[in-house]
């Protein structure tokens, strides 16, 4: 059997019962650790909480390896165990695909993800459009798809959940040209960054889109003991310093419930300014 | 402190191992049981597993009795446990927002819910547009308003998560009327009153929104054992019998990855009808 088994955002204990069962009885275990990261937990620390070796699965082996994670596993129990829940990224549908073709039984232990835990924020799911991935910008590719998309969620006053980029493990330009395996320092997107790129988009296309007086929530170590909420401009969110990783940005739409609003009011970075800021960004999408 | 721990979707066990360290030192846990229900547990189940006392938190009771529930929380720990994560309903938003007024302070257990757990149908999470609810029609109140919103996401060509109503612990009118505290039976929406409600209103609404031909999932007891998924035409999910609750249904847009349909085509009812189906369907909002 094949497990796919969610880790939830922060802490080893952030397992649930079910799966921590799993992974104590499986052959092996593997950690996916280059899609997102586990915040308040490294891969010592999980083995020492489930008392057996973990095996850090790469791109290359998760992406190419698949037959290799996936050896024995007619007869044993293997577990892949994924930063949050196992289906925020794509490649683990590749996995399971790749396992039915091989007639190998799958399950999966769900967990929290941004995708849901999101809600913490005060704005309510279902006011949610689509959600957008923001990439680090280079000298040479800064692409600006993100705009069309939370353009249509805009329109209709939903809200947009911005996922921010990691780098992991990534090698430069020139050592992967080189064929060096050697990686850069990891690298997370902050909310200054964000907004940042946000900006620059929107002064090249002119769309009116969102504005500087934009206002949203950054969201920063969700589900941790270190999370934080801030409510502001999107101006001041290109300010503002939002400390250590892992951070995301909601933008908000103009469909906003007062019960919303009550509630996120309380991360307010200025109160009047995100105030008028709510009344002026309204207008703009009518 | 007040705890708003997640239990997850189904079994008792899908509790994380902080939410049952959190449970096991409590003062009081409640068990908020009007918005969702657990589909593997019920309140003994918890208690022994838990090795503890739970108090059923009725509608009444967490709508009204906040402050019963918040009683001595400045001091000790209260619990409240929610099906699926906190934040699901907005309910809990009013009783942090309660909590804080009082300057009690609060915490988050996560974990997994229908909103991100959906991913396991095989479509990815960022393709979905906003979530819309489905109320079970009664003779005199038939609401639409779900089909704008299908509609907005439709013109998107984004996947729509309709929540299926659930009643628990609901009057019937004759009962309300009369302060009579006789309680119905409590209903699930299944998939094929779903689907009829969903061509009723195109019928009656005539805006091509879906069609009887359109490409649907339906999820049906999702992080069970016994889950399971169909992917059918909406006529197809009208005749389609789902079985034990909960169920969910999804409709599909037509920005459909090659991926996405790789993976759902496991599911369908009859291939070839699906197949010609999705072709038909991604014409419609072109």
């Amino acid at each position: 059997m094949l497990y796919l088994v969610g880790l939830g955002l922060s802490d080893v204990k952030d397992i649930t019962v079910r799966g921590l069962e799993v992974v104590k009885g499986a052959k092996r275990v593997y950690l996916e650790a280059y899609t997102s990261i586990l915040m308040a937990a490294d891969v010592s620390s999980l083995e020492e909480f489930y008392g057996r070796e973990v095996i850090v699965a790469d791109r290359e082996l998760v992406e190419s390896g698949s037959d290799q994670i996936l050896e024995g596993a007619g007869k044993d129990d293997i577990v892949m165990l994924v930063v949050g829940d196992p289906f925020g990224a794509t490649t683990h549908t590749d996995l399971m695909l790749r396992a039915r073709e091989l007639e190998i039984k799958t399950d999966v232990v769900h967990n929290a993800s941004v995708m849901n835990a999101v809600g913490a924020c005060g704005v309510q799911l279902y006011n949610f459009g689509q959600t957008v991935s923001l990439v680090f910008f280079t000298e040479n590719w800064r692409p600006d798809s993100f705009y069309d998309k939370i353009m249509e969620n805009r329109r209709l006053g939903l809200h947009t959940l911005l996922l921010l980029d990691i780098k992991v493990k990534e090698q430069s330009l020139e050592n992967m040209a080189r064929g060096r395996l050697i990686y850069e320092p990891p690298r997370y997107m902050d909310i200054r960054t964000a907004a940042e790129q946000l900006l620059e988009i929107e002064e090249k296309r002119e769309e009116k889109c969102y504005t500087p007086e934009t206002p949203c929530i950054a969201i920063s170590r969700l589900g941790s003991p270190t999370q934080k909420f801030a409510a502001a401009t999107l101006a001041e969110m290109a300010e503002y310093d939002s400390g250590e990783p892992l951070h995301s940005l909601v933008i908000l739409g103009n469909r906003i419930h007062e019960l919303e609003s009550d509630y996120f009011m309380q991360w307010a970075i200025n109160e009047s300014t995100l105030k008028s800021a709510l009344v002026e960004d309204g207008k703009l999408h009518k």
